[in-house]
């Protein structure tokens, strides 16, 4: 039947139920909204011993996922199992067996995206990820479609709502790392293994995503310079606040030519910043154009129902089109495939930031200015240096921001100034964003 | 040629030479993303007898209307012409003789949106108009598309540039409303005649609009309850801030069954909210949905090159489909013509709303006491009282704020209170919103 789109779900976790819950409960607005029908037909998920708040009374549920990837009455398999396998079989069998797809799934699109989407254009099949990139937030598709028309010239993302949510809360309470991601995860705001998240591995592959579809590059997600949030004291955020800045786990992403600057880090952003304003679990996706300046998008980045309704916005858009075919759609990268080419990654010791700098040292004559002479020595001019406890006995942080330099310029004066006997080996390096409007 | 989509530009002001400064400039680009050519082929302007600094060597250029309307080797027209007429007539001509319509044109869509909406379905081509509201920010692929899975249960925008960029002002240097508009004239970031952006009328055009589309129904601009910023004074908007507030103009528009609330005025807005650190000639648009939670698209919502940038991504949806036909694109409007309703607006006197009263009054004992006494005996409960200035001779002003009531009982309130020998007739009152998270 033209006029129907039928729907075959693959887990039925969090978003899998969210998904389902649209499907079921919204069916009459998206019919309003297509003018054609979206039926969930079937759901697939490992544990169906359990009751669910929906009813799946009209829907074939299984816990074979080929019960639904082969199906011969499913036209578009929605993908929402997470992880890098099984979820790459099933969709390469459900694609074989030319259905279209959906998922969430960030890290299968970051790495076997642009595997799948040639496998998809072979098949005549669309693949939709914009849940997998910002949750509810529609970036991807503001991105490709709604800034078409330009040049992209730089990405900043809030992209991981766990970090985000720890950041925030160690700032507005004081407290230390460990102490508000044990709170997190007993609240369910963090997994169990948070390593993902809070290693900044996530956001890495949500920015290679997007940064490939931004620049027309394929996808190098393990290109991606990657640090996370686990070393930030409570102490380093007041120490940025205090120099106006706030700290946020970014991914940033910049064409330089015919390479691309990746990276996701701790970032101090100047506290007037829009991106600064956001908090909590909350993300955002900052993209610069050449004709539109700046634009963000702001909105929850995880969670059920938004997540569900980024999925779901998805199977809208290709049920739109169908049956007759996928080439009525954007490309999923934003580029058709023939123009998508292979960027370099700039080698981090080449990208040039502003720094924070923290060394631990004894309090004794000389320290600043063994520290400072070796930073002018590599040419690298400050903006403020700070050294506020004073303690014989115990090390204590001198604080510094200096003007822009490059990665290795920087990593260079590091090696040498950590040399000095007084001077700890350990030391904090963050990066900072100007966000000049 | 099925790989070339040929467009005529109506209008070469300002956004009209961004339009086609991107479709030269940027060609290369969009082939890249397309899969296929868009070519300016003819453009249109009352007054050709200047200098362009782009190259229209391979465009062909008319001071009639009709060469573009009417022409058999144009699939697309973009009217940037703005107002009412002839863009009417114009647009009219284009759909009927086949043509796709691209417009940034507000106060068009506002007033004649549905009329026109209907004569493209009836000649089966498309109107792209996401440059009317919001400017460069893809504001409406954002809830037409992004966002199709929710209910939409309330839109927020800062939609008129021009009245941010002089509330902004206003706020930071404690300058008068006439001072900051003279100023804003001489700069040109308000028209010589500045009546629709400072009384609301520009906001009232989008917000209809976007209003409509969020909820489905037809178009009704003239029914959204609209006030400007005219009436605000530096001293109200530090008289808010005191209290924890920032004065907006805000658009507003949230569904009550089958009825739709839609009004334009200055509002209170808590200084942390996130739509309160939208400053200077920015826009931002907060949307709802039951799914979704809330989402804000930030971003220029005026200027060259941003709505140029909207403008032709609107153009590249449309020749991502075509030949083939609009109905693979989203319907304008978001929903199937035929599931579009004429939704009631809401009477103004049964919204409701937290009001902000600025009363001036003699500073004789009593007053105050008349004022809280008729408040509460209308049922309406208080928030704050605040008389801060005392002057025997001058009228000096007393502020209050009040929990929520509906806007029929606050006029009555209103009009008992400035009866009163020492209350003078003229009362400010300024609407407040919660935004609670």
């Amino acid at each position: 039947m033209m006029n129907e789109v039928r729907v075959g779900l693959l887990g039925l976790g969090t978003i899998g139920l969210g998904a389902a819950r649209i499907l079921i409960e919204q069916n009459s607005l998206i019919s309003k909204r297509l003018g054609k029908n979206v039926r969930l037909v079937a759901a697939c998920d490992r544990s169906l011993d359990r009751t669910f708040d929906l009813d799946f009374s009209d829907v074939r549920l299984s816990d074979q996922a080929s019960d639904i990837t082969t199906a011969d009455d499913i036209d578009l398999v929605i993908e929402l199992i997470g992880g890098y396998e099984p979820a790459r079989t099933f969709v390469t069998q459900a694609i074989e067996h030319g259905k279209h797809i959906v998922t969430a799934n960030k890290a299968l699109i970051a790495k076997h995206g642009d595997e799948l989407f040639a496998l998809a254009e072979k098949h005549g099949v669309s693949i939709g990820f914009e849940a997998a990139v910002g949750g509810g937030i529609p970036c991807l598709k503001t991105l490709r479609e709604g800034l078409a028309a330009n040049h992209i010239t730089a990405i900043y993302g809030i992209l991981n709502g766990t970090c985000n949510y720890i950041l925030t809360r160690m700032e507005n309470e004081g407290l230390d790392f460990s102490e508000v991601l044990n709170d997190a995860q007993s609240l369910g705001y963090a997994e169990a293994d948070p390593t993902f998240d809070i290693e900044g591995i996530d956001t890495a592959h949500k920015l290679s995503i997007i940064s490939a579809m931004a620049f027309g590059s394929t996808i190098h997600f393990d290109e991606v310079f990657t640090e996370g949030i686990s070393k930030i004291s409570a102490d380093d955020i007041l120490a940025a606040k205090d120099l106006g800045y706030r700290i946020k786990l970014l991914g940033i992403a910049k064409p330089h030519g015919d390479q691309v600057e990746m990276r996701v880090h701790p970032t101090l952003v100047p506290l007037n910043a829009q991106i600064a304003q956001v908090s909590d679990s909350y993300n955002a996706v900052q993209i610069s154009g050449d004709f539109v300046e700046h634009t963000i998008s702001f909105g929850r980045g995880a969670g059920e129902r938004p997540t569900a309704s980024a999925v779901i916005a998805d199977v809208m858009d290709i049920a739109r089109v169908f049956p007759d075919g996928s080439n009525h759609l954007a490309p999923p990268m934003g580029f058709i495939s023939s123009a998508r080419t292979r960027l370099a990654t700039m080698p981090m010791n080449e990208v040039n930031c502003e720094y924070y700098l923290r060394f631990m040292v004894k309090d004794e004559p000389g320290v600043i200015a063994a520290i400072t002479t070796i930073l002018a020595d590599q040419g690298i001019s400050l903006e403020a240096v700070i050294q506020k406890e004073r303690h014989k006995r115990q090390l204590v942080p001198v604080t510094l921001l200096t003007h822009e330099t490059n990665e290795g310029n920087l990593q260079q004066a590091i090696a040498r100034i950590t040399q000095h006997p007084h001077i700890d080996a350990n030391v904090l390096i963050l990066r900072k964003e100007r966000f000049d409007a």
